[in-house]
C-alpha cells in the first residue's frame, strides 16, 4: 500500500466558529456535564512532584447522556441533516452507535445502525434500547469484524437504502459537535496550560485542540492512545496515515484502525503531541479514577490521566504546577468484565 | 433497659433558617455537587410501571470532597466554634471521621478523631490523610469495637484535654449543615412529591426532610435502612427509642446504633414514613448506580435508590408518575470488597 499522505486543505474543514455553533445548537439535546476540580488527584500529584503538583480539571464526560461525549458529536450531525433525508447509517464499535440511536429516537430520524458481533455486552444492550424507543425503521445489523470491513457492509445498505452515513469521527459535524466538550471545559475551568484527551479515530482529540487553542493559543494538546494502537501516534510524528488492525487493546474505544481524512490533517495542525500508555497503566488509572473520583469510566475514558501518569513520571517538568484539564471521555465499561476488580 | 422517648422540645432545635444559614456559611468550603435527572433510571421505571415511572433526580453527594456529604455537617460545625477552642473530638466508622479531618485541616483546628479498627480500610487510609495535613496535634486514635464503646473512650479524652466533641449526627449544627445537600437538591431540580435518603443516625434524614418539606409541604420524605439496621424504621412506628448494636449490614454508614437525642424528635416530626431494605437490593441498587448513572456509591450511598426500587414493586401507586428526589450520599467503598464485581 502506498503511502497516504494528509490533504491538508482538510485542515480548515472545521473551526472554532463551527464548534461554537455545535454549541448553541445542542443546548437542551447534551448534559453540560459537570467539571471536577481540587480532587485528591491533586493532591496525590503534589506529593509525587514534591510539592509542585499541577492543577487539574476533569471534564465527566461519562455524566453524558448514553455515557460518552459521542452524543454530542451525533446530535450535531442529525440537527444538520437536509429535509428530505429518508435516514441514517452509521457503523461503531459502540459508543457513537448508542449516540447516533439516542440522537435518531429524540429527533425521529430513523437510523440503522452497523456494529462488530463482538462489540462490548453493554454498548451492544444499551444501543439496543434506544433503537427500540426510535423510530420503526431504525434497527441495529452486526458484522463480524474478522472477516468484514464495516465501511462496506455499512456502504451496502446505505447505497440501497439511500442513507445519510454518520461516520464515527470522520466528518467535520460530528468533530465540531465533539469539541464542545472541552469548549465547556475551558470555559468552566480554564484557562490550561495543558489539554489531554483520548485519541481514538481523532475527532475528540482534533475538536477539543481546536476548542483549547481558541481559549488558550499556548496550550499543549496532547493526545493519548493504547501503546498497542499507537497508529495516530505514528501518524502524527512520520506525517504519513499509519494503521493498526484490530489492535489488543482493553481500550475498546481507540480500535479504530487510523485518523480520518479529515482528522489526520486537523490533528497535524492543531494537536501539539502524543503520548501512548501501556495497559497496566490505563488500568491503574481507571481504577484512580473510581477509587478518588467516584466515577465510574471505561478504559478508553482514562486515557487522558494516564497520559498524564505517565508525564508526571517520565517529564516531571512538562506538568509540575500546570493548569491542566483532562476530558473523562465515557464510562461504558462492563463491570463484570473490569480487571484488577475481582 | 427502660424505654427511651423522645424529648419533644429538642424537635425545634434546626429550623429551615439554619439550614439556610448553613448553606451561606459553607460556600467555598463545599462542593455544590451535581444533580443528574434525566437518567436511564427513568426509562427503566417507565418500563417497570407501563408508561408511568416517576422522573427521579440525583443528587451526587458521593461527588463531594472526602466522598460523602458529612463535610457539610461537619464543616458547618467547625466553622462555628467558639474562640479559644483547643480541639474537636470526633468518633465514626468513616465518612464523619475523614469529614472533620479535612474540615479541621482547612481550618487550622487540631482534630482527635476515634475510629474503631475495624472500619473500612479506605475510610481509614482517607482520614489518615487527611490528619497528616492538618494541626500537628491532630491524630487517630482506634478502639475496638467489640469490647469498648466509642462514646466512653472520646469522652475520657475529650475531658483529659478539654476538646469539643463534635458527634457524627446528634449535634444541631451538623444536622443543619446536613440539609444543605437536600437544600441544593431542590433548588436545582425541585419541587419534589418524594425524598428518600439513607438513614444512619437520622442527621441526614432529618435535615433533608426540614429542607424538603420548607421547598413543598407537601413532599413525602423516606428514610430507608438496610433491614438488618432498622433502628430507626421501629422508633418511627413505635415513638419509643430502638437501637440495633452491631448489626450485619454491608451499608456501613448505618451501623450506627439508634437515632439521638436531637435526631429522634426531629425525624418524628419532619419525617412521612420509613422503608426497609435486605442487602441483595442494596447491592443491586449500587449496582445500578454504577452501571447507569456511572457513579461509585458505597452501599448506604444506594440506599435511597434501593428503597425506591422497593416501592415500584410493593407500591407502585406511591411512587407512579411522582416527581422523585434522591440523595446518592457517599461513594467510599472498598472497590477489591464490591460484592457482585467479581
Amino acid at each position: 500500500m502506498p503511502a497516504t499522505l494528509p490533504d491538508m486543505t482538510l485542515a480548515t474543514a472545521v473551526a472554532i466558529d463551527d464548534i461554537r455553533a455545535a454549541a448553541r445548537r445542542l443546548e437542551g439535546h447534551v448534559r453540560r456535564t459537570p467539571v471536577l476540580a481540587g480532587t485528591p488527584i491533586d493532591a496525590i500529584l503534589a506529593r509525587q512532584l514534591k510539592g509542585h503538583g499541577p492543577k487539574v480539571a476533569f471534564k465527566c464526560e461519562n455524566l453524558q447522556h448514553t455515557g460518552a461525549f459521542k452524543l454530542r458529536g451525533a446530535s450535531n450531525a442529525l440537527l444538520q441533516l437536509d429535509d428530505g433525508v429518508k435516514g441514517v447509517l452509521t457503523y461503531s464499535s459502540g459508543n457513537h452507535a448508542q449516540a447516533i440511536a439516542r440522537a435518531g429516537a429524540d429527533l425521529n430520524v430513523p437510523t440503522v445502525i452497523v456494529m462488530p458481533s463482538n462489540a462490548p455486552r453493554i454498548k451492544l444492550e444499551a444501543t439496543r434500547r434506544e433503537v427500540a424507543r426510535g423510530h420503526e425503521r431504525s434497527r441495529i445489523v452486526e458484522y463480524d469484524p474478522q472477516t468484514q470491513v464495516r465501511e462496506e457492509v455499512g456502504g451496502a445498505i446505505a447505497d440501497e437504502e439511500g442513507l445519510t452515513i454518520i461516520p464515527p469521527y470522520d466528518h467535520p459535524h460530528v468533530i465540531a459537535g465533539q469539541g464542545t466538550a472541552a469548549l465547556e471545559l475551558c470555559e468552566d475551568a480554564g484557562p490550561f496550560d495543558v489539554l489531554l484527551t483520548p485519541c481514538g479515530g481523532g475527532g475528540l482529540l482534533s475538536g477539543s485542540a481546536i476548542a483549547a487553542k481558541a481559549h488558550n493559543p499556548h496550550c499543549i494538546v496532547i493526545g493519548v492512545e493504547p501503546a498497542a494502537a499507537d497508529d495516530a501516534a505514528r501518524s502524527f510524528r512520520s506525517g504519513v496515515l499509519h494503521s493498526v488492525r484490530n489492535p489488543d487493546t482493553i481500550a475498546d474505544g481507540t480500535r479504530t484502525p487510523c485518523l480520518g481524512r479529515y482528522t489526520f490533517p486537523l490533528v497535524l495542525v492543531n494537536v501539539d503531541r502524543f503520548v501512548t500508555v501501556e495497559e497496566d497503566e490505563i488500568i491503574a488509572a481507571m481504577r484512580l479514577v473510581m477509587e478518588r473520583l467516584k466515577l465510574v469510566v471505561e478504559p478508553s475514558g482514562a486515557l487522558g490521566l494516564a497520559g498524564l501518569l505517565r508525564l508526571v513520571h517520565e517529564e516531571p517538568g512538562a506538568v509540575a504546577g500546570r493548569r491542566i484539564g483532562i476530558v473523562l471521555s465515557g464510562g461504558n465499561v462492563d463491570l463484570d468484565a473490569l480487571p484488577g476488580m475481582d
